[in-house]
């Protein structure tokens, strides 16, 4: 069978763009820049989308859902905000189409013109101030712990399945505090929240650290993130966490009445994750044959797929099969028995290799005389027998072992591929290859001039900098420790 | 204390509007006809989300996402489609703002014209059928059973909270088979789906039937729907189910290889719920006092409040607290304890009936010295001491008993004002009471003319329409059965 997708090592950028297709997870709409997410991919979505949404409740958060659309006017209302979204947004400037002359066709109706123009949220934070306004009295009414699961827009030039595209999928909390320091925590809990499901459930590991003020969100005081290497050495932003200080309240006039009676205004936060993270998984694990997905988000966790030539051989397979697929559920594992007789067994295989599923059972006649399944794992791609009767328990063992497998393997390649680099040279060489802990002057003006020289950016401040004298890669000014530079998607 | 809302003899129209405000559920936002759903309706309507994607899922549905706008040429190639959705829909015309003269708020930039304009969707079968062009090919490809969770936008002139507005938030399911039968029986399938939700969770009882062609879904070929009877008597169509016949594969070219080897037109289904389901929750089983909601759907299925003067009191409370909140959470009862000193018992019985949280124990000192606790039921408001050893049973019967007894009265409620009316005067005053079951002669003409005079609509041809010799109220033409007339939300 000819190779599904080209290989990492011909052109990785087209290997993702067939792997997204190939598998099934999306593909491009004839709106330019918006993408299809099907059912596959959606599924992996959704079970992430799951995760994240206990993370949330269980520390403290409702989901509530506000508008679509945002009047123009506020987006000014917040001077960097505007600075930040305006130049890529979709704008709503009518309400009404009507039939054309000829009657075939549809034209917009210059008749139905709004009076102020709307535009398609790229981030909600000001709509949901507005209403903030409404909510907040006293000090009684706070926090205000919020989420939104929501689709917003960014009309992004350059766009790519998952990883940059006009439409996406996404959370976005925000928070409203009393105190500064309340608001400070909660934005390093939800940081921490985010960490946690990288690593834990995506199994890949991430770079907690906060942003120098060019990359910070337009609003924001701060902007903590979480940075992941993929397999190419470059780095994927995968979360955002943003300490807003009193920026929005003041923007939209939102105060409240200490406990003393005093007026003050109030502090916020907002966070997300999107559908970039379906990018970043794939780029954490995959391989050439296909996606790797971890156990914890697979949508099918395990495979089985019967060999047989003659129908009796199939009823036969299946009262092995029946048990062990019962036993599966009830531990809570996604299993699917690919009974299909239009698709065979060399055909599936490579389908579910393709498609990521971590652990594959195969059962045939032969099978059957000796009593034993083959196992195989699609992270190692190792294969061997093992007696029917202890299958399940071989089974649960895999599964863990492949989401720890494959941490560790994406951990090793970063480590392998994160260097310090003490001179410029030096630099430009590392940090094509992977991640480069440099140390960098603290202004802006040097990181705008290394990022047109080398295109690395400043990903982050690492949260766990080691306090070091030093001196800047580009200009030798003083540096009191090293920032991470990497090449970002 | 005062009421917090108006009584439904007073005015059911405001009865309903400051419920859904003074509730938490939902309120407006400053863009004209869109709203802002609020935590507690979130987590309703979540619950609803959850139960019905259970449904889709369990007969064979698939979550996929399919993009927000639409190339204003696909609206077009279905005629009674675009007749049906051009006149209320938001137009995307440009993509990109720019800073105004002075500096101080932005404008649109007149260079980022878009050369198509877009719409945001009213309903996705456009982008949805040309994506399953690609899709299919042979009949190895169908059945496609497709559902999305989405927001859509319709530019309705008069909007009210949850009912009609011009954003919401639904479901809809897109469907593609090999023959008119297995679309036909998932057309049907689906509003069985609805059906059973609705009666079984929402305690709502339907009438299931199919409409006139007047209130067909603009491109179907028929619309199934399920009808409610609010507690003013006015119909609520609550959900519709489309058989498309091969309307939109002719639209879109949507062709498949029979096992033949023929080429054939695929065969489409759509089926939809909204937010305004949770329009049809409130104003199916609430009272004047505030929600009445039914324990499968209610965020807060049974609280907790505890009524104390001194803190050694709540400590004692505590402990013959938190095993009964311990063994319903075991349950997977939804319990809350509220032991929030900022507010009084009092206070907080209001607040609960309001929200209608279904089931409120309420435990102070003389509780304690005689082992008793206080339970109140939401619905009949009826309460009761008990001894606190039986109070989780008790709670658990009283969840399954309110469950069936709200649904038993909005049944009755409907069986009181459904009647039969063999003339037009007859009609016209039992029209205004709720469902009247008349003869109709089968034109649009006549319905049309039936709506101006009495603003009652056909809402659906009941599926067990009895075969029954009459003759049409207005025109006095045969008929061979009882049509479905009311007012309608």
């Amino acid at each position: 069978m000819a190779k599904a997708i080209p290989s990492r090592s011909e052109d990785y950028s087209l290997w993702y763009n067939e792997l997204v297709k190939k598998a099934g997870l999306a593909e491009n709409s004839p709106v330019r820049g918006c993408m299809v997410i099907k059912p596959y991919g959606f599924a992996i979505w959704e079970k992430m989308q799951q995760t994240l949404d206990r993370m949330f409740k269980d520390t403290g958060h409702e989901n509530a859902y506000f508008p679509l659309l945002i009047p123009k006017s506020f987006l000014s209302k917040e001077a960097d905000h505007v600075e930040g979204f305006a130049k890529e947004c979709a704008v709503v400037t009518h309400y009404r189409l009507k039939n054309d002359e000829n009657g075939k066709g549809v034209v917009v109706d210059p008749e139905a013109k709004l009076e102020e123009e709307l535009i398609i949220r790229p981030t909600s934070e000001t709509v949901i101030w507005d209403s903030y306004k409404n909510w907040i009295q006293s000090y009684r009414d706070l926090p205000i712990l919020v989420n939104q699961w929501a689709n917003v827009m960014r009309w992004e030039m350059r766009t790519r399945l998952f990883l940059r595209t006009a439409e996406f999928l996404w959370q976005e909390g925000h928070t409203a505090h009393a105190t500064k320091q309340e608001a400070v925590d909660e934005t390093r809990q939800m940081l921490d929240v985010y960490a946690t499901f990288a690593e834990e459930f995506m199994a890949m590991p991430v770079i907690k650290g906060v942003k120098t003020e060019s990359e910070r969100f337009a609003g924001a005081v701060d902007t903590y993130c979480i940075e992941a290497m993929m397999q190419d050495g470059k780095a994927l932003q995968a979360g955002t966490s943003h300490f807003l200080g009193q920026n929005f309240a003041k923007a939209f006039d939102v105060k409240f009445a200490t406990k003393e009676g005093k007026e003050e205004l109030v502090w916020g936060t907002s966070w997300g994750v999107s559908t970039r993270l379906m990018g970043a998984l794939i780029m954490a694990h995959s391989d050439d044959d296909g996606l790797v997905l971890p156990p914890k988000l697979a949508p099918i966790q395990v495979v089985i797929v019967p060999i047989y030539f003659k129908d009796e051989q199939l009823a036969q397979i299946e009262e092995v099969v029946a048990p062990i697929v019962a036993q599966l559920k009830e531990k809570g594992v996604s299993v699917k028995f690919d009974t299909r007789d239009t698709h065979k067994p060399g055909w599936k295989f490579a389908e579910y290799e393709l498609k990521g599923v971590p652990v594959r059972l195969a059962i045939g006649p032969k099978d059957l005389e000796k009593g034993t399944v083959e196992i195989a794992r699609r992270d190692t791609k190792e294969k061997s027998f093992h007696p029917i009767d202890g299958a399940v328990d071989h089974v649960m063992h895999l599964l863990k072992d492949i989401q720890v497998n494959i941490y560790n393997k994406a951990k090793e390649l970063r480590e392998e591929n994160s260097k310090e680099a003490n001179t410029y040279d030096e630099f430009k060489e590392l940090v094509e290859q992977g991640f480069v802990y440099a140390h960098w002057d603290g202004t802006a003006e040097t990181e705008d001039k290394i990022k047109e020289e080398t295109k690395a950016t400043i990903r982050c401040i690492p949260l766990d900098q080691k306090e070091e004298e030093g001196t800047c890669i580009f200009t030798g000014k003083p540096s009191k420790g090293r920032v991470l530079f990497a090449k970002a998607y």
